[in-house]
């Protein structure tokens, strides 16, 4: 066929879904546009496989008076992963076709144009890419297809049922996130991402030429959240880019993230705030668990998964009891100490036994470990109102009061040995009244990443980008 | 009252909203928080206009059984925009209060809490922020507040009954977008901001240093939604930022705006994306209109803005015969000559007083003037598949049929003199069955700006940067 140019509308060519198709009637004619997944010829006839994103059928062409036999050739030249249009008839089958998604039935075809080829050699084969990463099959880990030239290749290997799943998924913890907070009244907002000034102190910041001067890719939205709250917009969101350039080259880090962040102004206690977010958690989870049950189990089908279990409302910790659950697994630690990576693992394992419960939120960190706009805890100069909540064992979110006082947060900034010039703007933000408010930034590819249970974020990032890959 | 730093939680004080109060009984006792709009004190009395978001209510301090003289006295003399918690007295008044929103009762406060001061002096006063820009008040324009001293002082300037609203409507623009694509079908992606080769030919383009090496700030997310696109994700959308180095100082052009682009396979004609990207509009359009009259009354109460019209469908013209209209308004120009920027704000005019419509689509533009990537006309080789949709008189989406065969899209690069290595990763993309599409790019913050009548755009950009303005 001709390169499609939009010469001709086709009005007449009513096109079926191949998911559609079991809905069709017996013997009905149907158009149908996919792509050859696999095609087999012999002698007179030509069986090809057409998958359609996730959903495979089978086609038969056969030497008739539709079909001439160069066309049954042809058919069998087609190159895998091209596209074609087909005219065919749905035919019911009496046995089964198990290596398809459409198994009551099958395409006999009555027309074949080839709209676009795919070149002969295909860096990966989907089929390999979509292989079960199952331990019990040696066959299949042996042609596993390897992250690099997965990622080198990503068009391709999006195809796969898995990563059509993730990333539908993906879209669906993104519209989740908002319209939770939209029905509790927030508002979503747009941040800056170049900022004058490194926004925390200048380490692991992106610098940008702007014209004749430098400037810096914002780390967080957390100064433009706070303004929104300080400008009386009471409860904000925003979703967007966010970059730390930090050299770690790790299963969790990217250089370049989708930050889910909100920002709420509140009462007289930080836990309105805190209540608010495990219950956008909590309302997160119920709609992938209920809307997304399929993308669900097609990463399933790939990847080993435990379904992901959360309490209502979500279990609620502080941080001196987590320090007490560890050293009683023997672990030896200040009070006043961070979780180190393996205690934070660790600290989820025990939290999974002792709650059966993947999320969860962990309340009053040590105030040394946190930012210096970090309100401390009133009750305990030890401790701070400040927060971070877990998936699987992972952090996933961090979020505090944040000191809403002028000369308090001057006070806390020269303790920390902060130059006050650099962080005047932030400081001013404060300076025409304003309410006291809490917050919190989420990682949105590590939420996909652990709540599918994958053990790597670039399986959730669909162009992800880390200190050594920038293509494509 | 000391900084809340949450040590209590004060469950008992019930709040209610500012724009609540009229459904409370008469004489209830209720606990409101809001800013100190203005306070006037008149031996033992003060008024006071306390103010919520835009809703304000007066409120009475007066020295009785529960209010002492020294706090009239101190409530006389709290900032400005400083943020208190009333307990109050709910009373109907006979006299209409024209001064406030809230109009047919005031409070009678029982006690008084300063959460938050705020400075003395002000930058800018929201009184002034907001005053309407009314051409026959001499007194108001005279006091009106200039766009850097707003800019400067945007947590103040946010305040302004107007900015709530116009930022309120924003997030409707972005919900409106998100929700009637999904609805459609369409997913939502997330493409990198950051990227190794300069996407459209390296002019107009921020560099970042990245690690050892240097990389881009992507000018538009184009690339990324049509590999989506060969990737079978059929329909996408994404939402983010857009960075453009581009040093014009307009009433229109910003360095960094959030860009609404989506991309659609298609089955034979660019007209089905045109189509759906229109009824997108019209869609949003009716939702705006339907959902948000508050706000664009409330934007209305400060700048002179006409109704947004709309036709549905929308109105579609070929370039043709835009250039026909505008010759006979007395134009000279060529026929494969762009529009300039006088010619498109003419032509606005000339669509308005023939259709009645602030929205129209103009298809079918000079081949000469659009990207190598544009998919010809190919029925005219002087012009192509692509189109632009305006607002007002002013572009907001631009896009085409992309050339998705990799031959024909290195044949049409040749002819435009493009260095094939630098584009080699794009043409790839299209290697493995590329199924025909089109799609286009909005700018969000312009689309506001227009259906509200705005003159600029730093008005509809809560932060906004430009080739002099990186703060705050």
């Amino acid at each position: 066929m001709k390169m499609i140019q939009s010469a001709e509308k086709h009005a007449e060519r009513v096109f079926v879904k191949v998911s559609d198709l079991s809905h069709c009637k017996k013997d009905a004619q149907v158009w149908v546009r996919g792509r050859v997944h696999t095609s087999r010829c012999k002698g007179k006839q030509c069986f090809l496989v057409l998958r359609q994103q996730s959903s495979t059928v089978q086609c038969l062409l056969a030497v008739n008076e539709h079909i001439s036999k160069q066309m049954v050739k042809f058919s069998g030249s087609i190159p895998r992963e091209s596209i074609i249009d087909l005219k065919a008839k749905v035919v019911l089958v009496e046995q089964r076709i198990e290596s398809c998604t459409e198994q009551t039935l099958e395409l006999h075809v009555l027309e074949l144009f080839l709209l676009s080829a795919a070149k002969a050699q295909l860096p990966l084969q989907i089929e390999d890419a979509s292989r079960p990463e199952k331990s019990d099959d040696p066959e299949a880990l042996k042609i596993r297809v390897n992250q690099d030239t997965r990622l080198d290749n990503r068009v391709l290997d999006l195809r796969t049922p898995a990563n059509q799943a993730i990333f539908r998924l993906e879209a669906g913890v993104c519209k989740l996130f908002r319209d939770v907070l939209t029905a509790k009244g927030f508002t979503e907002i747009h941040t800056p991402k170049i900022i004058s000034a490194a926004s925390e102190g200048g380490a692991n910041v992106f610098t940008v030429s702007y014209f004749k001067d430098s400037a810096y890719l914002a780390q967080s939205p957390q100064l433009y959240k706070q303004m929104a709250i300080a400008a009386d917009f009471d409860k904000v969101f925003t979703v967007g880019a966010v970059f730390r350039a930090e050299d770690s080259n790790t299963h969790r880090h990217l250089t370049e993230f989708v930050g889910l962040d909100l920002e709420m102004a509140f009462k007289y206690h930080y836990h309105e705030v805190l209540d608010t977010i495990g219950n956008t958690f909590t309302e997160m989870f119920k709609g992938l668990r209920d809307n997304y049950a399929k993308e669900i189990a097609a990463v399933g089908q790939q990847y080993n998964v435990e379904p992901f279990k959360f309490l209502e409302p979500p279990l609620k910790l502080e941080f001196a009891q987590a320090v007490a659950m560890l050293r009683e697994a023997g672990v030896q630690m200040d009070d006043e100490e961070d979780l180190s990576t393996p205690s934070e693992k660790l600290l989820g394992r025990l939290v999974k036994a002792k709650y059966d419960t993947d999320f969860y939120i962990l309340d009053k960190f040590p105030l040394a470990v946190r930012p210096f706009y970090t309100m401390p805890d009133p009750a305990n100069a030890k401790y701070s109102n400040s927060y971070d909540m877990f998936m699987r064992g992972e952090e996933i979110l961090s979020g505090a009061q944040r000191i809403h006082d002028p000369e308090y947060l001057i006070e806390r900034a020269k303790l920390h040995a902060i130059d006050l010039s650099k962080i005047a703007a932030y400081i001013d933000a404060f300076r025409y009244g304003c309410p006291p408010h809490a917050g919190g930034g989420i990682g949105m590819e590590r939420v996909v990443m652990l709540y599918l249970g994958l053990d790597n974020i670039r399986k959730t990032s669909m162009f992800p980008r880390d200190p050594k890959r920038l293509t494509p």
